[in-house]
């Protein structure tokens, strides 16, 4: 069965300038994805009626369902409800439910509906009117010739809102939409191209209808399978025995096998084992604290942290040797080898981690160059160092430090092979 | 003279199935616009070659210079660069300084080249290589028919890294673009609505060829002032006679005139002054630090930090006094105030600063509700304290409150008015 494909159109200088971030496509590529619609592309243009036309052509020799937002305001460069119009060859008339809708908007505001808003209630004849509770614009939805194209307000919520209690169950209505299923496995401490020599294998002996997609960010890559079938329990079953093919291949680089960030997935850890945590941190300078105290509920687990930017913090809130600072410097094994131990006994957890390195884009040496990074982590039975070298630029190399410490916990805590 | 005008294509199912959002061509779209060039459309497509080939066929009729991101990576999912080498009838050969640049990065993470990462140096022939010196895809340059197209690898630092060195300099020289001069003045500590109040008159007496935009994000609202003209000398002096008009009538919300962010405005304060800093954070968890290290050369004036997650460690680390903790709670002005000047004595700094609050979504009360973060302030003379209350979710509660620390130790530092 061919999949109802959908395109995405959004209407304004804004985005094209830059001055906003469109986050309302992908919010609509999750839920169409999730509905089972294939998102085939998404156009941002202006408020110019030939390009909204040409636009809308093209869209439609490609895709069954055309989803645009913006320009439906009030104001003379809103342009989307005439260019509908004479498109689909019809007339603007007035829409009782609608102008109720806007009389009682202003109402609750305690203020005089203007006739620039009144105007709003003026719909084409040949859509139906979709109901806007949060706004002043309503909704239109066209059908021709087998295809949709639905025009919503570019507001966020009140697209959401629209997208979520109509629109969303009509496309699902209107095309009876095959089964889409995805599932999301996270990985980290490994690169994009050895993960992909390593599970190549894996990778070509997947189904024809199981696709994969390597999906790299800060600190990981993503991998996404995505899966199409009839039957969802059928597919569920075959994704779900490729995912644990491929979890006995990579064992140790696996943090989730679902949305959970890095800092979450070492938090649950913490947590299901009643186990607490101190940080002391230099080159980092709060990141590494901040990640894991962006979790809510981390006071759970977190007890707190030195910042040591200075060697004589180093020495007097750490009891850093002032032997090792002068025979290894701040940034070596050494070093950071006793501040994780100490932070350890000084706040009396269950873990101390550290971090001492050249963040730069100052302070390299030849022998230390800018990136060079010794990480820690101790427990009571154990120490275990790493040394870094992302040679990044200072922002860069601080969050790559961070998640790398996320990551050493993680290993120290589950991994069964040394890697 | 008619504009020069650019279109952005991204090539990657991530965007189209909602998995990220498209940051990339808001960035570029401001970059562009800053440059001169007219951003006509953006077009996300999926990772397949006649899809790329159609969008790359129907962006020439339109625009002057195509820049397309995504699709460069290693894997077999990556197909951009095959699809222009057959779009420009070329082929592919070894350019060796990519070959080099490649082979440097994994020399520094001191792993072997994969094959698959050494194929990212095998080129286009009729292109001109872009360098990535923060990655291993280079960037490719064409030429045809007077047209521009750009194809950058979809990793955000390193294509802004490559737009910002090469690309808009190459495309300003390439097209002779218009003078267009931008001024940026940022404010922060006042909402936008009531900063509009205020300048309102000085915008309305702005000559017709400069043109204000109010650019807010978290922590203020960025004034930019955009300027058209033939002659960059007279130009440039109008623009500044705007912006010292302006500085009279908002002088204490202005921390910068250029692009500066709040913490390396503080920074530079405290460099000038030869004042050094500490911080005590309880509820933003060690993002104030990391917001003062994130600045080049902070070790200048930064001396570390407690983070004290829990009351004992605000006792035993702070010497905060129990009876403060337990007359007033951890998230009161008393208890702030002893934060703050107890880790200016005990880090023997010129400046303490501190922390308490609660960031959410639990731990709020009817008394406290979530949201309420008290901060402070001290040096020899004086203590300020405030309180702040954001009711944002958790994370914007922990950014909000890190900047409203550094705005307040910038305004204790130079306020000449009490705002």
């Amino acid at each position: 069965m061919k999949p109802v494909t959908a395109e995405i159109i959004t209407i304004g200088d804004e985005i094209l300038y830059g001055q906003i971030v469109d986050t309302n496509s992908a919010w609509m590529g999750t839920e169409l994805t999730k509905a089972g619609i294939k998102v085939h592309q998404i156009t941002s243009i202006s408020d110019n009626p030939e390009h909204i036309v040409s636009a809308l052509d093209d869209a439609l020799t490609r895709a069954d369902v055309i989803l645009m937002t913006g320009g439906l305001g009030p104001t003379k460069d809103d342009l989307t409800k005439d260019v509908l119009t004479s498109y689909f060859h019809t007339e603007l008339v007035l829409h009782e439910p609608s102008l109720a809708d806007i009389t009682a908007i202003f109402a609750r505001r305690g203020m005089e509906v203007t006739q620039l808003n009144l105007e709003q209630a003026m719909l084409p004849a040949a859509c139906t009117p979709i109901r806007n509770v949060l706004g002043t614009a309503p909704g239109m939805w066209f059908e021709q010739e087998g295809k949709v194209v639905v025009s919503m307000p570019g507001v966020p919520f009140e697209m959401k809102r629209m997208m979520s209690d109509i629109i969303l169950p009509q496309l699902k209505a209107y095309f009876s939409t095959p089964e889409i299923l995805h599932k999301v496995i996270q990985t980290t401490g490994i690169p994009e191209s050895i993960l992909a020599a390593k599970i190549e294998n894996w990778e070509d002996s997947l189904p024809h209808h199981i696709k994969l997609a390597y999906l790299p960010h800060l600190g990981g890559v993503r991998l996404r399978l995505t899966g199409h079938g009839n039957n969802a329990t059928t597919l569920e079953q075959e994704m779900q025995q490729q995912v644990d093919k491929l979890s006995k291949i990579i064992p140790n680089y696996i943090f989730s096998y679902g949305e959970l960030t890095l800092e979450e997935a070492v938090g649950q850890l913490l947590k299901e084992r009643g186990l607490t945590i101190a940080t002391a941190e230099s080159c980092t300078g709060g990141f590494l604290a901040h990640k894991i105290t962006s979790i809510s509920g981390s006071s759970a687990y977190y007890q707190g942290s030195v910042i040591a930017y200075h060697n004589e913090v180093k020495i007097r809130e750490l009891n850093v040797k002032p032997e090792t600072l002068k025979q290894h410097g701040a940034v070596s094994e050494a070093t950071v080898r006793e501040m994780a131990e100490n932070i350890r006994l000084k706040f009396g957890t269950s873990i101390g981690v550290a971090t001492s390195g050249i963040a730069g884009p100052d302070g390299g040496t030849p022998d230390k160059p800018v990136g060079t990074i010794w990480i820690a982590y101790a427990d009571k039975d154990k120490t275990r160092t790493k040394l870094l070298n992302f040679n990044k630029n200072r922002l860069l190399n601080i969050e790559y430090a961070a998640l790398a410490v996320l990551n050493l916990i993680r290993q120290s805590l589950v991994a069964t092979v040394e890697e």
